[in-house]
């Protein structure tokens, strides 16, 4: 008789796992405070939360009898469609992840055998280094520079030499040093025989015209990753889309989840699409809220604020006030949830996601009682 | 310059793929007829759609100003212990997926390494060779016998020497057959240092008391999946959940997908767990109709049904009627939608999912006036 649980696989089990987000009523109760009275700037979610005409789809959808109860659409028409004209690329390059994370899984997974090579930059986002160990990859880490800035002529001699096929992970605006891939270094990438897997989560913080999406057509070896977890405000929905080159969205569907994208997702999605003009406003409020608290850092004793072009502020903390970690717990000691990391180069740095603009005042008032 | 598109790996350019279920809007389009007026039987939903405590829970978590917009919790703490509460297991036994065949594709990959074995018994879920193939693992058939039962002898012949480690996937009731496991199957299946993942889909209309979760205690190899879709009737917000030892469930939760449960799913679970007294009035009434189905179809020239411990019955087609895709395609011209099959084996059948207790004499109409 088998008394052992299964075991899983050896690399498995070496693994650290990623670090997720600390939810945040679990974060005030660890705390101490009431969540209302708490100010959740970790995860670099839309502050304003889902925009009243997104929230007013679902409630419509909630009258339909079949809203939930039925299967999502395998082929994603309707989503696919409406990112067809959100992106101004046709449908057949378009397809929808439940989250950008789902899509960036698969493509490791579709492309790349074990042992299959992956270029990274760190720092950057913490689920590529996940992804890439869960499907055995050998990953080469080109270190940013100290102003966290990409090495570029590391990374195209490294895309020169590396096996056909190899992926090269981007980030832009990058996770969390908030700067932006320069279409030049993309160009010099992509005339290698390797794939450039380039993730915009952030991008409509910067400008949709500071997206690679024009340079597709040009290039079938770019894929590009998005989400609407950021700027549309519904991350807790889960909802993420790949653009890339017809063939490769035609096997990627075919060999994705069948039912991926979630109903509510969907409603979601859609209604997000609709209101962009709208929920612009609110993209509007959050690069301004983001260039004045990056002004109020910057008058802080001890702290360097990066420039960002995103939704969040990457600041130095100077080891006049310990370093990123410390001056993570006394923030959140007075309810300001941020976020730190484990990688050594960022001990001394801290990632703060924007407030609300009506918060700001209270945000500032609050590093400045502990520093 | 590259100027082709990534290429997926080989054994990802040979598949089939999944052939889920064609929406509804779509199907009646094709039909040329108004969704309302058709009767949608082909993928098992719950034909009284979510709960109207599910749909209120819905509508009150759209007040929450943060629903949605952040992140769900990666450690489903509430949605753990609540299903701890449904099962009677604790709550590190349980790990929550995006519908069970996130789940299902997870065991896979944690457990078996490329050319790691399966062990499947068709006619069964299209799910279990689609995930093998993804996870290129090596796939022993063991086809079942002319009723569609299984081949015990020779199924506990092939656990007896299969590699260890190796998995076989049950379904119990099976899908599309409607048949339950025996105990005494799995407890032989059991004693060998193999896994059983047996897939309790559709178990809540056999009777949780046709659950073998009662062996989980003594049989660490053992994982069971359930999901949210049948019975709950949400199966367009995707929630599933596997029970399992708790170092199997510990590793699971690891390499999962962090965010894997969308906020839409986790309020509508916990909702139906907290329904799941009036929920079963549902069930008892669409086990009520599959009696009563069952007995109609028997009283038609040209179909044998086969007995259903799920929500739904397959029929057989005999010659006289064509098959079971012809059948099918009348039935699609009178808006009943069913399921055929690809496989030959089920060439002369077909699958009807159960609708609600006031459509049955429409369906049986329906029915009659076709064959």
């Amino acid at each position: 008789m088998s008394s052992r649980p299964p075991t899983v696989r050896p690399h498995f089990a070496q693994l650290p796992g990623y670090a997720p987000v600390v939810p945040l009523a679990e974060r005030a109760r660890r705390a101490g405070l009431r969540p209302e009275a708490c100010l959740k700037l970790d995860a670099n979610e839309n502050p304003y939360g889902m925009h009243p005409r997104i929230r007013a789809a679902l409630a419509a959808a909630l009258d339909d009898p079949q809203f939930g109860s039925i299967y999502p659409d395998p082929d994603q028409r309707a989503l696919r469609t409406a990112l067809a004209d959100y992106t101004g690329l046709d449908s057949s390059m378009i397809i929808a992840g439940a989250g950008a994370d789902e899509l960036l899984d698969l493509v490791f997974r579709a492309l790349l055998k074990p042992g299959g090579a992956v270029i990274n930059c760190p720092p950057s986002f913490g689920m590529y280094p996940f992804l890439a160990d869960i499907n055995e990859l050998q990953r080469t880490d080109l270190p940013r520079d100290d102003l966290f800035l990409i090495d570029q002529p590391q990374l195209i001699e490294a895309a020169g030499v590396a096996p056909t096929g190899s992926v090269i992970v981007l980030t832009s605006p990058n996770n969390p040093s908030a700067d932006l891939v320069s279409t030049a270094l993309l160009s010099d990438l992509l005339h290698h025989d390797i794939v450039v897997m380039l993730d915009e989560a952030y991008i409509e913080f910067a400008g949709l015209e500071a997206s690679a999406a024009k340079m597709l057509p040009q290039h079938p070896n770019l894929i590009i990753m998005r989400t609407f977890s950021k700027w549309a405000g519904i991350a807790g929905l889960r909802l993420g889309y790949a653009l890339a080159h017809p063939q490769l969205v035609s096997d990627l569907m075919k060999l994705k989840q069948p039912y991926n994208i979630n109903h509510a997702a969907e409603v979601a999605g859609l209604a997000a699409i609709d209101a962009a003009d709208e929920i612009a406003q609110q993209i509007d409020a959050i690069r301004e809220t983001r260039d004045q608290l990056l002004q109020a850092l910057q008058d802080i004793n001890g702290l360097t604020p990066l420039p960002s072009q995103a939704n969040f502020i990457l600041t130095q903390v100077h080891e006049s006030l310990g370093n990123g970690r410390a001056l993570h717990d006394r923030l959140t000691s007075v309810g300001v949830f941020t976020r730190t990391y484990s990688d050594p180069t960022l001990a001394q740095y801290l990632r703060i996601s924007m407030p609300r603009a009506d918060q700001l005042e209270l945000l500032i008032d609050r590093i400045r009682e502990v520093v």
